[in-house]
């Protein structure tokens, strides 16, 4: 049974100021809570049915509370509620830009779509970049959209937030890839194994003062050939174009 | 000033029956309606603000109505208006199996996710494929929210409903490609120029039935390095697979 004192507070935890607050986010559901619970995030406390308890190992430290689906619509996020909610600590990750010298990481200059951030940490995980470095305009990625877009992955990749520019200025690696409309053929440009690969802003790009930090432009050539019935593809989604530069940049 | 009736009858156009009943969709915002001005789509009706219909170019086939924004909001699918919403003929095509033989086509395996499906739509364009044939039990391409994901790329793209099974019966060219987490790695598997890839379904992948009519299994590699913090990414979102596997037949 939930206290109306729990039920506010989960609750509260919807909003960036009460994580901060409190350094808890919220994750949900049967796939993303058990991932959570075998992974190096810290979960705190667990609300989900008596089902979803005897068929998960809970380690110690984690506070159980066993609730009926009817409760658990009471503090999700979600349309359905499912199984599980879990208020889990937000993990402190040290930016070291040595530590990114010979890797590839990803720079999000003002993402802002809570499912592309999401998404693009997939994508991160599944091609084995570590870090993703995001503006501090960007989306938070502890917003429960964000969460359950990453499918899990916000446990194994590193986000940080920080001033770009200012980041720029004295941790530049070598190659600084921003993916622009003019840029460089992707699939014929010579690109290195390592450095940091920029995306812009859904509707914006990259912003001005980012692209003094580019070394390397790249871009994604459109093969639409649909001039006939009115106009072209003028671009590709944010986290599509991340999927297709990092699968460049992987195969090879 | 919109009569009640005409507020009924545009949000009437939210669910599907009455889409079929009136072979009519709802498309809407200052950019996705221009570009549907301008294209093979017959539009019938386009609601606006004033500003809207001075800057562009309406055909004398298109009946106009000037409303202010707060109008608008009363039959807008947004959760914020902008500036225009317009009535548009469904377009019937042709499933043409013949036309098809020198071209790639992507196939959809009840694709359930409106977003997904407007994304994949958006990629066929950039990548110059011109149809996408949906199972009968995908999500309706005219729902407003795929319609919307589409950014305009609805205008190029012939989409296409049909039972996939019944028609690979009878229409399967040489190559039916799958993507299939035991597929061969895209990235050195030979491809050919032409044929059909098929992607499934969000959870469940390409159906039992449907798998029977793949002749190439493909699926993207993962470079996952996470074990360590526990886990690895298990599966890329719908779309982000269909834009790298596109990506990868474009690039040769």
């Amino acid at each position: 049974m939930l206290s109306k004192n729990q039920i506010k507070f989960v609750n509260s935890l919807k909003q960036k100021k009460y994580r901060e607050e409190h350094q808890l986010f919220i994750a949900e559901g049967a796939k993303i809570v058990p991932e959570l619970l075998n992974s190096r995030i810290v979960v705190k406390q667990v609300f989900a049915t008596s089902e979803f308890l005897r068929a998960h190992q809970i380690g110690k430290d984690t506070e159980r509370f066993e609730i009926k689906e009817a409760e658990l619509e009471r503090i999700s996020t979600l349309m359905t509620a499912n199984e599980a909610l879990a208020l889990c600590e937000i993990p402190v990750y040290t930016l070291d830009p040595e530590a990114m010298k010979n890797e590839l990481t990803l720079v999000l200059d003002d993402i802002k779509d809570p499912g592309n951030l999401g998404t693009i940490i997939r994508i991160a995980d599944w091609f084995g970049i570590s870090n993703v470095i995001c503006s501090n305009d960007s989306v938070d990625v502890f917003n429960p959209k964000v969460v359950q877009a990453t499918m899990g992955s916000i446990a194994r990749i590193n986000v940080h937030y920080t001033d770009l520019v200012e980041f720029f200025k004295t941790n530049a690696p070598v190659h600084v890839m921003g993916a622009l409309l003019e840029g460089e053929n992707i699939y014929t440009k010579q690109l290195p194994d390592s450095g940091f690969i920029v995306i812009g802003n859904e509707s914006k790009g990259i912003s001005e003062a980012v692209q003094q930090s580019i070394t390397d432009k790249i871009s994604i050539p459109s093969f639409s050939h649909e001039q006939a019935v009115g106009g072209e593809a003028e671009s590709l989604n944010a986290a599509i174009a991340t999927a297709i530069i990092c699968s460049e940049f992987r195969r090879r």
